[in-house]
């Protein structure tokens, strides 16, 4: 089975590398799509919803033919399974626990993913790692134009492409970067930042996205406003006026913090890492939370004990469902904290400590 | 200097040896003695003083011709030194704080302690690892009676020994045992155990005896009686009727934690042990508590990855004035934190983690 083998090995979007990705863990960009003469997924009626699946997939194959995409049907699919596509950001929390007919089709590397029949009939989505807006919104582009060509897309010639939610019409796009902020958090200076962004009509979200909380230090900004400028502006702007300022407030703060306070600094990172090496029981929001720490330790290169890989690793598969597939089998909470702990030890240890 | 030899080896009540010796650490008994037709020392004017340091070393250096006993005048002794032999119980706060001529004398293994010029005249102690009761109480009565016959003790026909406060007069002995009782701490049930030591008529303490919290799960317990019964009969009843159930009841918890709470304690236990390996600033306080933990975790063989000796080790040498005379120079708070973490962070990767 395809999610199996997914479980071992992040997504590209998880690897640590490209551009600022000290501070920028991933950039991404959504188009949302709806096929003409279709009622929308909401008001679509079953056997709608699998016509509109039939015609999609067949369409996402045909204009994949050369690549090695898989397809997964979510219907059949138990909610684990379900789960580990959220965990591994190819689909929504909503399409996860959506009904009726609804996949996702992605690449190899999961740096394309396809939702069909999520709020829109489709949600298109590149992400890689580091801040690569260009590349995510070009990649993202030539497979819209790709489906374009076999698709006739819900298009307004005055409002442009017509979406579920008013909110997405225009051009239906959306463009996030997740960001890593830990210095920014220690110094108390976030809020400021946040409100900046939201001053700028963007929106802040947790690691999962709409309606999820920020953990570990990690946080989603998107742009809000679709309607009115050009793909390409909405991406200039992000990328040229957005994210440069909050990633210089962020080095500037880690800066901050080990001019004045890095005793306390490397404690707080070597506590994590005692923490994470020796807990016999451990919650996914604590693992994060060291985990974050971590990861600001080694670019400070004031942690030594475990490398990017690792974290990144251990931030995939430390997450319930990745965790529980792992072990083949379901687990309590309690069990899955015990489970959780003891992998991340053995995978700790694996390494010799400073 | 003595002092500088001392601060590198824990006395023996800190060996953590003896009988009981997972729950009880040490056993003392002090006996309160003043010389006759001398003021008390709260009385005497700064000459009379000088005159019974003169006469009690001279008594006590005679007593004890056989026996390399160390004196030390406490009065031209700066406040770090004085500081040493508080944390090593052989002095008490109020004898470091105090003014005047005083001193102490105590043994090469600093089991016997004679303060001179404490609260009262002569406070004499003995104390050994480990419940051993009877025999502290046989060595104090010893050299109590061998200063007797060199000596002229304030002594009452009807109300016995004499002493500066009411609470000592008749026998001036005070039996006292410090205990370690995590488990009564972590199964919440230490309170219920306090109030039945008090309905004994039992004072129940911190480590460093009266006015002092307790902390790490130490608690010193002792008899607050001492009018109108014999030592013996004090010894004996707080031998036979008081600790045996202390000792039963933690015990029982430790047990009951294992059993229903194996998986918290053990996290509690290594998650210490990771917070000793690695944090780069800690308080004493805290110090203390993460090493109860891992005294506890080694009596009940949770934990491989520390011996009792380092445990005992780092007890004593990472009070603030240990630690300080270690370095040889004073230090602040915030760098005594960073220095004691140093300390532990090295004393514990002599030794390979599980």
């Amino acid at each position: 089975m395809i999610l199996d083998e997914l479980t071992t090995h992040p997504g590209e979007w998880l690897r640590g590398t490209g551009p600022m990705s000290d501070v920028v863990i991933s950039s991404r960009v959504r188009l949302a799509r709806n096929i003409r003469t279709y009622p929308f997924v909401s008001k679509a009626d079953p056997e709608t919803r699998d016509e509109l699946c039939e015609l999609l997939r067949a369409s996402i194959k045909s204009a994949s033919k050369d690549r090695e995409w898989s397809y997964v049907d979510l219907s059949p699919l138990d909610e684990l399974d379900r789960q580990v596509l959220v965990e591994r950001h190819l689909i929504s929390r909503q399409h996860a626990d959506g009904d009726g007919c609804r996949g996702v089709a992605f690449s190899p590397t999961e740096t394309v993913a396809l939702m069909v029949n999520e709020e829109d009939h489709l949600r298109m989505q590149s992400i890689r790692s580091g801040l690569r807006l260009d590349e995510v919104w070009q990649e993202i582009n030539g497979i819209d134009d790709l489906l374009e060509d076999r698709l006739e897309y819900a298009f307004h010639p005055r409002y442009g492409y017509l979406t579920a939610c008013p909110t997405n019409v225009g051009t239906g796009i959306r463009v996030s970067v997740m960001l890593h902020l830990p210095g920014l958090k220690l110094t108390n200076e976030i809020e400021r930042v946040f409100r900046a962004a939201r001053e700028l009509r963007l929106a802040v979200r947790g690691l999962f996205g709409e309606g999820t909380e920020a953990s570990g230090d990690f946080f989603q900004v998107s742009n809000q406003c679709t309607l009115g400028r050009s793909e390409e502006d909405i991406v200039n702007e992000f990328k040229t006026q957005v994210l440069p300022r909050v990633i210089e407030y962020e080095r500037q703060a880690r800066q901050a913090l080990i001019r004045d306070r890095a005793l306390v600094l490397d404690d707080k990172i070597w506590r994590s890492y005692g923490m994470l090496r020796n807990a016999r029981t451990i919650s996914s929001e604590e693992t994060l939370a060291h985990l974050s720490l971590l990861r600001l330790g080694i670019h400070l290169e004031r942690m030594n004990a475990v490398d990017l890989q690792t974290i990144n690793e251990l931030f995939l598969m430390t997450q319930p469902a990745h965790l529980q597939k792992m072990l083949g089998h379901r687990l309590t909470g309690e069990q899955r904290s015990a489970a959780r702990a003891e992998f991340i030890r053995k995978r700790l240890s694996d390494r010799r400590p400073a």
